[in-house]
């Protein structure tokens, strides 16, 4: 996806700051531009698979939110920047169905906007008119949202005429996982056929917590995560894989390596890859 | 407690860099000599308190330890260095009755050692002559442990001689909290009048927890957390305070204020207050 066609585009009016900008660079995927076009990035297109970035925030004791239903804040203003810049650098962004419905989240960036991906294999996210998505694509300022939804899934006509005005659209999925889910090969394979070189993978807890686990954590190119100072007690969505043993039938640890800690406002930033 | 009789002193053999010294150094209490000699510190010694600090070690899922048995190696050897460094600077060092039981921890430090402090209303925590922190105060390499029991509990007359062979005691005191637990203004108010100007309260989860939860975490001066890049998975001992309602009657998270972050090896150390 070396092109966006959404208008008018603004001059990075961002206050990112560079310094951070700098400790994150090596944690994004290659820009889309050259990753489309240049040579050197040979390697990272020869794979039947995008770049996945792991971003989200959490609190100290690993919640996204309060509850599945409840939209949270967490991190401090920096924060929104860093999102904005983290988004500008990838062709997609992907959440959870539970994500779509709880948060109508816009899914867009200040600066070159991804791709939004919805997972929702029951197609139960009710896009409409008003959806966040939905609008910010009338208005320019985002791409129209792809939805997989399983491949006998039946969609409501109306939702598919919502999406497609805003250049969206159904992309049915067989779900051949557990429990109706999608596989991640499967999942990452078409979106990689639809061109994304470079997903981000924002949320929700499920989403995230099936992506950390082995072995589909072999798909995950790097983690940045912001922990916000703040405990948001028991009970929250939380971030945390399935335990599963190792070769000794020990739980092992899902660890991450090459691990990059960087202070923002009141929270940190932490960026890594996963040990292997 | 401005005098330690353990011998022999080692003449601050660890590697602990002074930059996160100083960056540290906010959130500890005045050292033991100053806060029991100094006029400066009179404020402090005017509370009949001692100060708190907070200090753990979890995973980025807020795990202590894989289960509650389970003894967890989680943060790297400069962390080590760094608790040696925190325990120097209090009077004592407190852990509940399950750590102490599933731990065998030692609550020394190779600089100036605290008093090792367990809450263990039960009395359940069967200290021997082989139990490390035991072993490391006959060896002077720490000091003998208090342990805070029920005022009705009755106590093993064995265990009641090694802990006061090494310099260590029962402490009856009056467990007037729920599930037979004490208040923690009762085993502060008792540590203070026992002379202990500060308190480092290391675990476990159900310990700090509790602490965490207002209104008690008004006990809290600091808490200073480390956070290695790992996920332990679901079922660990997690840090999460019980979630609590604001006057309008909905969730209040608990923040900290004033925040340091200091990325120390791979893992990062969290300062900060509780905000009120
Ligand atoms: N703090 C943050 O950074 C952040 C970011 C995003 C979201 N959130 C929060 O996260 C919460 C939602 O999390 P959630 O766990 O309830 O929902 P979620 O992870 O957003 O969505 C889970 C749903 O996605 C669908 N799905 C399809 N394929 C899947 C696969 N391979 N693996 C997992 N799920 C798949 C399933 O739908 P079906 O059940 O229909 O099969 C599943 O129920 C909200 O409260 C939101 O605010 C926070
Ligand atoms: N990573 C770290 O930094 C770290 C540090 C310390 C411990 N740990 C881990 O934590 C785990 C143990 O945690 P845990 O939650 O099982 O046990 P814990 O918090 O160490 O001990 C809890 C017990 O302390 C007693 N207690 C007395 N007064 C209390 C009060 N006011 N509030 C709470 N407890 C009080 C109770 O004993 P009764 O039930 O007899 O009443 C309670 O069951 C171990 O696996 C250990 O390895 C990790």
């Amino acid at each position: 996806m070396s092109t966006q066609s959404q208008q008018p585009q603004p001059q990075e009016p961002l206050t990112f700051p560079s310094h951070h900008a700098s400790l994150i660079q090596p944690y994004l995927p290659p820009p889309p531009s050259v990753s489309s076009s240049s040579s050197s990035s040979s390697t990272t297109t020869a794979t039947p698979f995008p770049h996945v970035t792991l971003t989200y925030a959490h609190s100290l004791d690993a919640a996204l939110s309060l509850a599945p239903g409840v939209r949270t804040t967490l991190s401090g203003p920096q924060s929104k920047a860093m999102t904005h810049f983290l988004r500008a650098h990838h062709d997609g962004i992907l959440v959870g169905a539970g994500t779509a419905v709880a948060d109508d989240p816009g899914l867009n960036s200040r600066l070159v906007s991804p791709r939004p991906v919805v997972l929702d294999p029951r197609a139960r996210w009710d896009v409409h008119e008003g959806s966040r998505v939905v609008v910010l694509a009338r208005e320019g300022k985002g791409l129209g949202p792809w939805v997989l939804v399983g491949s006998r899934t039946v969609v409501d006509e109306g939702r598919r005429r919502v999406l497609e005005a805003v250049g969206g659209r159904y992309i049915p999925l067989e779900a051949k996982g557990e429990r109706g889910r999608f596989k991640w090969e499967d999942v990452l394979r078409v979106l990689k056929g639809e061109g994304l070189e470079s997903v981000m993978v924002e949320g929700g807890g499920e989403v995230i917590n099936s992506l950390l686990a082995p072995p589909e954590n072999r798909f995950v190119g790097s983690v940045i995560a912001t922990i916000a100072p703040t405990w948001l007690g028991q009970g929250g969505v939380v971030v945390s894989p399935p335990r599963t043993a190792g070769e000794d039938g020990k739980p092992a640890p899902v660890r991450l390596t090459d691990v990059t800690w960087c202070p923002l406002g009141e929270d940190v930033v932490l960026c890594g890859r996963i040990s292997r």
